[in-house]
Order: structure tokens, then C-alpha cells, then sequence
């Protein structure tokens, strides 16, 4: 069996981060409905339409490499996924809710922030620019929507989520 | 049954780390162990210590917070250490390996940056500020792991990796 190549080694890791998009596209909605910050759940509504791009500028990469798109199970995003569910489970307060919901989707965001740093490296060395170019759009929305999930925690959701447990925590 | 506070959070979130943490120090010699890269080996024997300082830095948080010192199965990185061993067993170039392997690293330091981020954040908006300042610490040393990571990849890595890999796709 020939070893596989950096190329294979590109569309292995696509598929991984195409199976891990359709995972957060379907997790999204839930985690807005256990959020009780409305600012918090227009943040999951809006990174889903995102997600919804992201997915289908994937499909473009996989056609512009002449390559079947695929998804491939990736055990990462069901650990997180899992984890993201059991905080909801945890019996939480719902303002300290929100700020592990905030957590968990932070989490996500650096797996894909992660992720696409690296596709992105490899579709520019292999000199596949269309493709790098695609995968630096997702990646920087990425960035984007962490920066803004750090700016809803640090700005008052987890001040209210310290009021709100700490009431409940005395009482 | 009462719901839970931030501190509760806080509380669960360092043990859930705490549990991932020593996952990756298991994880890191055996990376170590596949990558040819000299270089690569070297990053992630200095790493593996670093874990070692990091693990002592959550038992002291454990310690000033009041609570016994406990890991809480952390799915996430299990699976993030679950998809690095397949990457191993891929039958990548060696090379190519090199090159995965880090995208492998990468993403397990990115949850440990969303991680210590998310934790830092809590401590701090709680007054817990010793164990701010110790959570702080470690996500420097991750995000500078991260860069050295990158700078590695970038440098010669990925184009090490497409040579070799390009010569055997030939073959």
C-alpha cells in the first residue's frame, strides 16, 4: 500500500471539519433554545447561517479538488458536542447557564479555528490558492464570531451569571 | 435540589482540564515518539514538561479554592486524542505525519486556550484572583506552544511534507 501524500492528508482533514460543521449546525438551535440572554441566542441563531456558508463553501473546495464531498465521523466534535449537552444537564442557574453555553461554543470555535488554520497552511503550500482562499474566509469569521462570544461573557453575562448564583447559592 | 452557582462552574470546568491534562500528558510522548522531525520531538518533549507545570498549577488553584483536587472525564479530549492516534495509523508519508501531527497538537493546545480563556474569565469576575493569575500562566504558555506549533509547520514542515509526499504519490 503507498503511503498517502500531503494532498490525501487535505482531504482527510476536510472531511473531518465537514462532518464536525454538520454536527454544530445541527447543535446551534439547541444551544439557543437553553440560552436566556437574548443577545446570546441571536449569537447562536447568526453562527448558524454562518455555519450554513461554511458547509457550503467546503462543498466547493471538495469540487475545486476534483474530490466526492464526504464527511468523516469526527470524534472531536461528538466529545464537545457531548460535553456541551451535559453542561446543559448540569442544573445549572440560567444566567450561569448562559455562561457556559458561551464556554462550550468557545471550545467549538477553537477546534475549528484550529482546524482551518492548519487546512489552510496545507492548501497554500500545495499552492491550491482557491481553495486556501475559501478555507481563510471561514477561518476568519471563526475568529470573528469568538471574539464576539468573549466580548457577550466579559462584557455583563458573566457578572449577571456571579449575581444570579450567588442569590441562589445563599438562598 | 438547589441550582448551581458560578463558583460551581468554575469548580467543574478546572476538573474537567484537570482530567484532559493528564490525558495530554500520556498523549505527548507517544507523538513525540511518531514524529521524524527532530525538531517536532523536541517541541513536544518540552511541552510534556510544561503539562507537568500546568497539572501543579490546577492542583494549587484546587487548593485555594477549598477543593479536593479531582479529574472529570473530559469526552472532548478524548476525542481529540482518539482522532490523533488514527492520524498516526493513517499510513501518512512520514513526513506527512510531521505535518499532521501538528495539526493534531494544534487542535488539542486551541481547547486548552478556549479552556484556560473561559476559566480565567470566571476566576476573575469571582475576585478569585490568585487563581486568575494561575490560570493566566498556563494560557500564555499555550498560546506561545501554539506559535512555536505554527511557526514549526510553516517553516519546513508542510513543505517537507509535500515533497516527500509528492515523491511517493508518484511512485
Amino acid at each position: 500500500m503507498p503511503t498517502k501524500s500531503m494532498q490525501d492528508l487535505l482531504i482527510e482533514e476536510l472531511r473531518d471539519i465537514y462532518h464536525a460543521e454538520k454536527q454544530i449546525e445541527k447543535a446551534l438551535p439547541k444551544m439557543g433554545k437553553a440560552a436566556s440572554s437574548e443577545e446570546l441566542r441571536q449569537a447562536f441563531e447568526t453562527h448558524r447561517d454562518q455555519t450554513h456558508g461554511q458547509i457550503e463553501r467546503l462543498e466547493q473546495a471538495f469540487e475545486k479538488l476534483d474530490t466526492r464531498t464526504r464527511g468523516k465521523r469526527c470524534e472531536a466534535m461528538e466529545g464537545l458536542i457531548d460535553e456541551t449537552r451535559e453542561t446543559m444537564e448540569m442544573g445549572l442557574a440560567p444566567e450561569v447557564l448562559d455562561a457556559a453555553l458561551i464556554g462550550c461554543a468557545q471550545k467549538i470555535e477553537h477546534y475549528e479555528i484550529a482546524s482551518y488554520g492548519t487546512l489552510q497552511a496545507y492548501a497554500a503550500a500545495l499552492g491550491q490558492q482557491e481553495v486556501a482562499d475559501l478555507l481563510q474566509q471561514t477561518l476568519d469569521e471563526e475568529k470573528e464570531t469568538d471574539r464576539k462570544l468573549n466580548e457577550l461573557a466579559v462584557g455583563n453575562i458573566n457578572k449577571r451569571a456571579i449575581q444570579a448564583g450567588g442569590q441562589q447559592k445563599a438562598a
